[in-house]
C-alpha cells in the first residue's frame, strides 16, 4: 500500500531525473531497521520508565545519580559490547521548594472583569482561573543557576535590546524588577530559528539589566505556546556584575504583566527564591558500544544528553533523545548487522548548564588513540522526523540514499549538524563529520524545560520513527565512511 | 534564518539540477500568505469556541444545528462575497446514557495481582487503573448506527476474516459476543493505510458475526495507541442480517479480552446499549466564497467535514479540516489576492455516517451551470503539513513551486487526492482535479473518534502551517487552472 510518506519523487513525474533508490539490499536494510523498530520498539516503554521510576535528572541531582545507576543496569540486559561510564564532576544548583512570584495591583482587580476571559489562543486566562483580586500569585520559577532573593519592587517592561540600553542609560531600572519581554517570531517556521533569536535575554539577561541597577530579573518564557508553564533554562552572570536572582514568568502571565504595564504603573512585583549552587559532585556519562569488525578504533558516535531541568521529567530534552541512540544500537544489533567501525551510543553528562560531561567525552577521545570517524546527536525531542542536518561532506554519500530517505519521510538533508554535545570533539579529531537529528520542531517548546515535559507527551510512533532514522543514518555513515 | 525545512534540494549539492525555485513573485506570495496565517491567524481561535461552546457536531443532535447557526455567523464576520448554507436531511443516531459492558471472570480476579503491572506500551493497565476483582466495567462505546440491546453471553476472539469464516461455519459463534481483533499493523509507516486494512471488521463486523448466529459484537478500536478510550466510527447493517448490537472496546481492554480468553473460556461479557436511530432531521451545509475576477462560473472548492462523532469535540477530525479552509479563504482575501475563479470553502455535513451533505452538494452542483476546476479536502487532522495527495494531470502545474513547497515542508506531493466528500464530485464534473492535505499522520489514531479529540489536543502552530498550505495550494490552483 502506498506511504503517505512516499518520496514525491519517486512518485512524480520528476522521477526518472531525480530518484536514485539505493540498491535492493539497501532497500531490505531500510526496511529491517524499521520494522525492527516500530514492531518490536524498546525506546518508548525504556523512556517510561526512565521518566516515571526516576523522572528528571538535574545535573548534581540525588536523581540524575540514580539515573546513571538505571542506565548502566539497562543497556547492560541488551547484551552490547560493552557498557561503561566516564565519571566527571558536574555543578549543582538546587531549586528551593519557597519560589514565588507575587502581584500586587489595585488596578488589574478593577480590570479583569471585563479584560480575561476566554481567549482561545491562550489556554491561560479563563475567568476560572484567574478571579480578580489585587494580589495574585503568578506562574513563575527561577532560572537555573539563579542566586536565591526575597525583591519586592515596581516592574519595568522591556522589549528588546535598544529599549534596555535606553532605559538602563536613563536611570530608568534602578531597583527595579524588570522583565525582559521578547516573545518568539512566529513567522519563524523553524522554532528553534525563533528560539535562538530570543534566548540571549534569558542567558545574558540578569547581568545586563543588573548593571544598570535592576534588582530582579523576569524574562518571558522561552515558548511558543501561551501558557501558564514557566520554562526554566540556564542563566549565565557576567564576571564582575552583581547576581540578581531571576525567573521565568508563563507566557500568558508576561501578556498579562506587559498589558497591566500600560495602564498600572503602580503595579509591584515581590519575588521570593530560595535557589542554590552547592558544591561540584560526582556523575558520569553512560554509554554502550559495538565493537567494529574491521577497524575497532575507528568511532561513530551518537547520543544524546541524560541530564534534564527539574520542571517536568526531562522526556523530550533529552530522555528522547538518549532513546533514538540506544535503540539505535540495539536495532543496529537485532537485525544482525556486523559494523565495521565502533558505533557507541553516549548519555551526555550536563548538557544543560555546564557540558562538562561533552568536554570530558572529548578529552578522554583526545587521549584514546581512537578517531571519530562521525557524531550525531539527537536532542531537539522525539517528534516525528524531518531529515538530518549534515556536514556538507557527507551530502555526496547520502546522495545515494535520497529515494529511500524520502520514501521514509526524511526528506529534509540540510548543511549544518553542529550540537552542543559533539561540539567539543572537533578540536580533538577536525576531521569528524557532524550529524543531527531533525525531527519536526512545532511542539518543541510546547514542552522544553517546563513541568509538560512528561512522558505522558511523547507519542510512540513518533519516538520509534525518530530511533529508526537514527539508525538508518548510523548504518549509511558506516557503511560509507573510512 | 535558515529554516529547518530547508529543501533538501535547494541546499544540497544537487540543488543546480533539481531545485525549481519559481519566480520572486510566487516566493513573495508564499510568504505572505504564512505571515498572514502565523502571525495573524484565526483558526486556531475559531476552532477553540466551535469546541469549547459548541463541542461534538453529530449528524442531526441539536449541536450541529447550534453549529450551523455559530458557523454561518462567524464566516460573515469576515465579509466574503457571500456566505450561504445547502439545506439537507441528514440521519439522527443517538447514543444514551446506558452505555455499559462488563467483565466477569473469576480467572481475572486471580491472575490481575502478577499479570498487569505497570506497562510503559500502553497507559491503561497500571495497578492503579486496574484493581482485582471479578466484575469489571470495561471501556467501550456503541458504534454509530448500531442498534441498542441487552446481551450477556460468553466471549469468543477473532483475530482474522479466516478465522471468522471457519469460527462461524464450525458453529462457534452462535450465541456469543464476538470480538473482532485485528489491530493496526505498526510497520505500515502511513497510519491510514493500517486503518483501511483494519476498519472493514468494525463497518462490516456486525452483520458478518451476525449470519453466523452471534448475539453481539465488539470491535478492536481503530487505533495505534494503546489505551483506555473506545474509538467509536460507523457500521453498516447488511440487508436481511439480523441486527445485532455493535461496540468497539479500548485497544488495552481488547488486549485484556484476548489474553484472558487464552485461559478462561467461562468469561461472561455482558453488554448493554440504548443507542437508537431516529427519524432524519434537516441540517446543512455552510458554505462561503470569493467570487471569480475573470471566470466567476468555474470554481475551486475546498473544505472539510462539519459534523463529527459525539465522542470528544471533533478537533481534530474534522474540525481542523473546516478551519483549514476557512482560514485559507481568510487569507487570501486579507493578503489582497483578486482570484481569477471563484474560490469556494465548504463545511460538509453528514461526513461520517452518511455522506448525505457532499452528495446534495454535487447534486447541486450539476444543476449550478458551474464548472468544478478543483476540490480539495482536508480530513486528515489539524498535524504539521507534509504535502498533499493531487491529481497526476496537476504534477506539471505544481512542479514549477517544487523549491517553495519543500521550503515550507510540504516534500510530498504523491498521486491520489481522492476523499469522501469530495468524491460525489467527480461524476458531475468527470475533469475535477482532486486533491487532498496531507498531515502528518503518525497522530491521528490517537484521537480518531473517541473523547481525546479535544481542542487541547490540537496545536496552534500545526493547525496554522495547515491552513497556509491550503491556501497556497489553492492560489497555486487558481493561478494555474483554466
Amino acid at each position: 500500500m502506498l506511504s503517505l510518506f512516499a518520496a514525491c519523487f519517486s512518485a512524480s513525474v520528476g522521477a526518472q531525473f531525480f530518484s536514485l533508490p539505493g540498491t535492493a539490499g539497501d532497500s531490505a536494510m531500510f526496511k529491517n531497521i524499521y520494522n525492527e523498530a516500530l514492531l518490536r520498539g524498546q525506546c518508548y516503554s525504556r523512556l517510561g520508565e526512565l521518566c516515571k521510576t526516576i523522572g528528571h535528572r538535574l545535573s548534581g541531582s540525588d536523581a540524575a545519580e540514580k539515573a546513571v545507576v538505571w542506565g548502566v543496569d539497562m543497556l547492560n540486559s541488551y547484551g552490547f559490547d560493552s557498557v561503561y561510564t566516564q565519571p566527571v564532576m558536574v555543578p549543582r544548583w538546587e531549586r528551593s521548594e519557597t519560589e514565588e512570584l507575587w502581584l500586587t495591583s489595585e488596578v488589574f482587580k478593577k480590570q479583569v472583569k471585563t479584560g480575561f476571559t476566554a481567549d482561545y489562543n491562550c489556554e491561560a486566562f479563563t475567568e476560572q482561573e484567574l478571579k480578580p483580586k489585587a494580589k495574585h500569585r503568578l506562574q513563575a520559577c527561577a532560572l537555573g543557576g539563579s542566586v536565591g532573593g526575597d525583591i519586592t519592587a515596581k516592574l519595568l517592561v522591556v522589549h528588546s535590546q535598544q529599549e534596555l540600553d535606553s532605559f538602563g542609560k536613563a536611570g530608568m531600572m534602578r531597583g527595579r524588577i524588570v522583565l525582559l519581554n521578547r516573545a518568539f517570531d512566529e513567522q519563524l517556521l523553524n522554532t528553534f530559528a525563533a528560539y535562538g533569536a530570543c534566548v540571549g535575554q534569558r542567558y545574558n539577561g540578569a547581568s545586563q539589566v543588573a548593571e544598570y541597577g535592576a534588582a530582579g530579573l523576569l524574562v518571558h518564557s522561552m515558548t511558543n505556546r501561551c501558557d501558564l508553564h514557566p520554562h526554566t533554562g540556564s542563566l549565565g552572570y557576567k564576571e564582575g556584575v552583581e547576581k540578581i536572582p531571576a525567573m521565568a514568568v508563563a507566557s500568558a502571565v508576561a501578556n498579562l504583566l506587559e498589558e497591566l504595564s500600560r495602564t498600572d504603573p503602580e503595579m509591584v512585583i515581590a519575588m521570593k527564591l530560595g535557589c542554590r549552587t552547592l558544591d561540584d559532585r560526582l556523575s558520569a556519562n553512560v554509554l554502550a558500544e559495538t565493537r567494529g569488525a574491521e577497524s575497532p578504533v575507528k568511532v561513530i558516535v551518537f547520543g544524546g544528553h541524560y541530564d534534564s531541568w527539574d520542571e517536568g521529567e526531562g522526556a523530550h530534552d533529552d530522555g528522547a533523545g538518549c532513546m533514538h541512540a540506544f535503540e539505535a544500537l540495539r536495532i543496529l544489533k537485532a537485525v544482525g548487522y556486523i559494523p565495521r567501525h565502533t558505533l557507541r551510543c553516549v548519555w551526555w553528562m550536563n548538557e544543560e548548564n555546564g557540558l562538562r560531561g561533552a568536554t570530558e567525552y572529548a578529552r578522554l577521545a583526545e587521549n584514546s588513540g581512537e578517531v571519530h570517524l562521525a557524531a550525531l546527536e539527537s536532542d531537539r525531542g522525539g517528534f516525528t522526523p524531518r531529515g538530518f542536518g549534515i556536514d556538507s561532506a557527507l551530502m555526496p554519500l547520502l546522495l545515494r540514499y535520497r529515494g529511500l530517505l524520502n520514501m521514509y519521510g526524511l526528506h529534509s538533508l540540510e548543511y549544518g549538524g553542529g550540537g552542543a554535545d559533539i561540539g567539543p570533539l572537533k578540536r580533538v579529531n577536525p576531521s569528524v563529520k557532524f550529524v543531527s537529528f531533525i525531527p519536526d520542531s512545532q511542539r518543541y517548546f510546547d514542552v522544553h524545560h517546563a513541568e509538560t515535559d512528561v512522558f505522558e507527551n511523547v507519542n510512540k510512533r513518533e519516538l520509534e520513527l525518530g530511533a529508526a532514522a537514527v539508525a538508518v543514518m548510523i548504518w549509511m555513515l558506516d557503511q560509507g565512511l573510512d
